[in-house]
C-alpha cells in the first residue's frame, strides 16, 4: 500500500516521543530504524526486565512490539497527533533468551482513525535471530 | 465451572514463582490474593514504568494483567509444573492514570493441555477505580 | 459503566438491521434479547453450518459472538449510525454440540469512537448449557 | 523456518476434511491450493453469506481465513491428527467487496502441541485485489 508521511518531520516527533518514555530508558530500549511505516526498537535484555527462569519476561517482548508498532503508525499520522495502543494481541513463539531482543513494526492498514499493525520480535543470541514473538493490533491518533 | 486445585501447595508455589520476576521487583508489585482460579497483583504506577504523558505505560498494564492471568492458571496446575503465556490479547480501555494498578485474573476453562484466562486491570486514583483494560488469553503448563 | 441509549429507537434499527444480514438468515438465526448495551442471538446448529466431525463450524460460533457483540454495541449508538466490527479475537472452549447455540454481547467500554465489546457464546444441549466460546474486540460507529 | 511434513499424504488428508465441512459447501469454497505449512482458498461472495449492506459477511472472512489457517497448520501434523482452532483474532480492513474471497493461510511456528498461524483474506473485484482482513492464531492438533 502507499504510505506517504503527512508529517515531514515524523522523525524528529517520534524520537521526542520515544525521548518521553520512562519505560524505554528503564529497558534500556533505542531506536534503530525509523522510515515511513516501519519502525524497529532494540533493548538488552536487563536482569531488571526477566522472568522466573532468567528470560526476558513476556512484558519486555509487549513493550517492544507494541512501540515499535505504535511508532511505526505515528510516521503516517499528521503533525501534532500522538498514537495511542487501542488492542494487541501477541503470540509467544519462543523464550526471549539471549543478549538482546529487536522488534521490526509496520503500519498494514493506514485508515484516518485506525491503523492496523504487525510487528515481531526477534532474540538475538551472539549471531542467531530467534523469532519469538508476533504481535497484531490497532492503534489510534489522539 | 469446578475449579479444584489439583496442587495442595499451590499458594506456595505462587509466591515462590513470583518473587523469582524480576520484572515484578522492576514494577513494585505485589501478590494480593491467591485462591484457586483466581490472582490478584497490585502495583504502584512508578515514574520508570511510563509513557510519554506520564502514565503507566501500556506495558505495566500488560505485565500486570498477563501475570494475574497466569498465575491464575497455575493455581489449577500439578505440582511441579510451571506457566507459559501462550498468546494474551488487550484492549485498553483508559489511560493507567492514579497512584497504582489493580490486576484481577482468571480461569475461564482449564483443560489439561491449555488453559483460557481472563484479566481486568483498574487504575487507582485515590478512592475510584477505574477499569483501564481487559485482557484474554491462554496458558499453557510447562 | 452508565450505557444511556442516544437513539431511542435502538431496538427498531438492530432488529431491521439483522433482517437485511442474510447470513443471519442462512444460520437460522433470531434476536431473542436486545436492551442497553446487551444483545442476545439464538440459532440452530443447522447441517449447513457443521464442521468435518458434524459440529458447529468455528465460523458459526464466530458469526452468532460478533453479531451478538456488534448489536450490543449499536444499542448505544447515535441515531443513523451503524456498526462495523474492526476487531475481533475468539477462544474456543469447548465443540459446539447440540441442538443449538446461544450468544450473549456486552458492551464493556462505549467510547465516542471505539466500542470494545464481549461476547459469551453457549451450545444448548436439552436442558444443558455449555460455554463454548468467549470473544472480545472492537465495534466502530460509521 | 524448516517446515518439514510429517504426514506424506497431507495433501490427501485435507482434501478429505475440506471435503467433510458442509460450512465450506455452504459457502461454495474450494482449496485452491495446499503445500507444506501453505494452504489458499477461495469463495464466491453469496447472497446468502453477506451482511446488511450486500457486501460479506465478517463470519465468511473469519471461516475462509480461519479454514485455511487451519489446513496450512494440518500440513506440518502427523498422520491421523486432526485440527482444531484455539484461538484466533482477525483485524477487518476494508469491506469484502467484489465477486470472490480469497485466503492464504501459513504456519508461523510449528511446535508439537501448538501451531500459531497467521492468515490474509483479499477480496477479488474483475482484476483488483483487496487485503481485507488479517488474522493470527492458534491451532492445536487433536
Amino acid at each position: 500500500m502507499p504510505q506517504t508521511p503527512r508529517n515531514p518531520e515524523f522523525e524528529a516527533t517520534i524520537k521526542d516521543s520515544f525521548a518521553r518514555q520512562a519505560m524505554m530508558a528503564t529497558a534500556g530500549a533505542r531506536l534503530a530504524q525509523v522510515s515511513a511505516g516501519l519502525c524497529v526498537i532494540e533493548a538488552p535484555i536487563r536482569p531488571a526486565m526477566t522472568q522466573q527462569h532468567g528470560f526476558g519476561h513476556a512484558a519486555l517482548t509487549f513493550a517492544l512490539g507494541d512501540s515499535a508498532a505504535g511508532y511505526a503508525a505515528l510516521t503516517l499520522m499528521e503533525a501534532g497527533q500522538e498514537v495511542l495502543t487501542s488492542e494487541m494481541k501477541i503470540n509467544l513463539l519462543a523464550p526471549a533468551k539471549g543478549d538482546g531482543l529487536k522488534a521490526i513494526g509496520r503500519v498494514l492498514k493506514a485508515g484516518r482513525r485506525l491503523i492496523v499493525v504487525q510487528s515481531d520480535v526477534y532474540a538475538l543470541d551472539g549471531e542467531v535471530e530467534t523469532h519469538i514473538a508476533a504481535l497484531q493490533g490497532t492503534m489510534v491518533p489522539v
